[in-house]
């Protein structure tokens, strides 16, 4: 039997992931709404908004407007992802925020062109630039992802070697610029990963690289999230993007590969159950994913607010035997 | 690295999970239509139809009909479930179906006494007569059950010795009738697994009854079904139960713990992703799941159907080199 880590950490990205992509116009009243009730269940940092331009993505015009209206609560991070220094700055001028320093590459520069619309040489080299501008003012530097790192719907499958690599030049790039990464993200973006590759590629990156601290950001487009951050947690990795309720993508409206990144309230049911400790109050993340669902106004794929926990029914039964 | 099978055996029981579980009344010829496309997948057994109690289960009133209607294809094995020996006789009427002797115990007298009526004493009793009657009209007697294997909603946790121990009584149970069984099912039948559960338990039935067949049935009423099978496969388990589509449930009708069987096609696509053989035509059998959806009216779990698979997206690529 593997052994298990006994904590996860797990980072909210609900509130970003699922209001940049619902097509629907949602009031920015219901996004904070949201947030508001994400900062009341454990979770200790939620990604609120993305700082990316409102004609690409219009669902994130209001960013600004969800984080000034927020109401912080002690303990927790709130989060916001940008994609460069103008983002980043936007993000800076609200006050409100962690400005925990981030930045990314990709496995595919086929991608990251359509994401981002820089190569992966120009994506470095303004890496380097964010990065001495979040030491200038004080952002600590903690975190390099890496896009597609398990395969891309436009260059295919991703060698082991080429993430192992891609790791390495991240940590390179860090070092070079006087800091240390706390943690390294591996995106499977499009759903390509399995099980199998997940146990393949940490164990590659910490053959080369021991001691690496991993975070897992894990689409669950095919189906296979869940599993996948099993295979994470049995490799020891204690760091997990998730997205209550599944926002991020609604598999009944026909985008295909745009499902959202695993379920919230799924992993820690299941971290749970299995005796790994997330801090998180899972019947309160369950109502928090119901009222995602009612926010989208349409079904999310999250399935424990469907079925319900098991703690609540050993404490019927408790109840019961008591009475 | 864990070492995964080279193969497994997929037992699609959609039409018999999803049929007795839909509200709606579905035409006959629907479901045969559905029997029909699935014999042409490459899955080598499908379970068509259950013979139970029409009054209790009135969407199986028409199973001989369903079982009349069907087109058998060579290499495909029609089963179907029986609870009892009346349910038996009925099967056998048919003449058209493969009947492979199995019967079922439960780790919960609750739950049996729910489900069956009776008590894990009658129904051990039972189980006896219906092994001399398989005998008797020369149905190979092959696989014993263990329903709520893994926790039940009315008795709580499942302790594994309690798994332990129900395996050694199967495993005697025919071999006093001088049979010996090809394998034990254990069934996840209200989503109480979890992956480390699945290792524990198989672990521990193999510890103690070294070699014994075993094949999972896995409920995803808390979206672990896709985790638990992977912790399955790592074990070395290559028999599984599933439904296309996820059928046997619906996560969308308020139905809680009632979700159905671990979903097929992203079942075959995670093995076959892995390197584990299935015989299966994911692509057939995705439009199984797009037919098992439009006959039932209502989105179905499964995430591959709208995902698409990885082995489309690689042949797109090759062909878009060559041009």
């Amino acid at each position: 039997m593997p052994t298990l880590p006994t904590h996860v950490d797990i980072f909210e990205e609900g509130p970003r992931e699922g209001f940049q992509y619902e097509k629907g116009p949602i009031p920015t009243a219901r996004k904070i709404e949201l947030v508001d009730v994400l900062s009341d269940t454990g979770l200790k940092a939620v990604q609120v908004v993305s700082f990316v331009n409102p004609k690409r993505v219009p669902g994130m015009a209001d960013a600004e407007a969800v984080v000034a209206g927020m109401t912080p609560r002690p303990g927790v991070s709130y989060r916001a992802l940008w994609l460069n220094l103008a983002g980043f700055e936007r993000a800076r001028a609200t006050g409100r925020l962690d400005l925990v320093g981030a930045f990314n590459i990709a496995a595919s520069e086929t991608f990251l062109k359509k994401n981002q619309n820089r190569s992966i040489a120009e994506q470095m080299a303004d890496n380097g630039v964010m990065i001495e501008r979040f030491k200038e003012v004080g952002a600590p530097v903690e975190k390099g992802g890496i896009m597609a790192a398990f395969g891309c719907n436009y260059e295919g499958d991703v060698p082991t070697t080429r993430v192992v690599e891609l790791v390495g030049q991240l940590l390179a790039q860090a070092s070079a610029h006087g800091v240390t990464l706390k943690y390294i993200m591996l995106a499977d973006t499009m759903g390509w990963a399995t099980p199998a590759a997940i146990k393949r590629t940490v164990g590659a990156v910490w053959d080369k690289h021991p001691g690496v601290g991993l975070s897992l950001h894990l689409h669950d487009t095919r189906g296979l999230g869940i599993a996948n951050a099993y295979a994470g947690l049995e490799m020891g990795v204690t760091h997990y993007d998730a997205a209550v309720a599944g926002l991020g993508g609604c598999p009944f409206a026909g985008n295909a590969g745009a499902a959202g990144n695993v379920c919230t309230e799924d992993l820690v049911f299941m971290c749970e159950e299995m005796g790994i400790e997330t801090g998180v109050d899972l019947e309160r993340l369950i109502e928090c994913a119901r009222l995602a669902e009612d926010i989208v106004g349409h079904p999310l794929p999250g399935a424990v607010k469907i079925g319900g926990t098991l703690a609540r029914l050993r404490a019927a039964r408790a109840q019961a035997s008591r009475a």
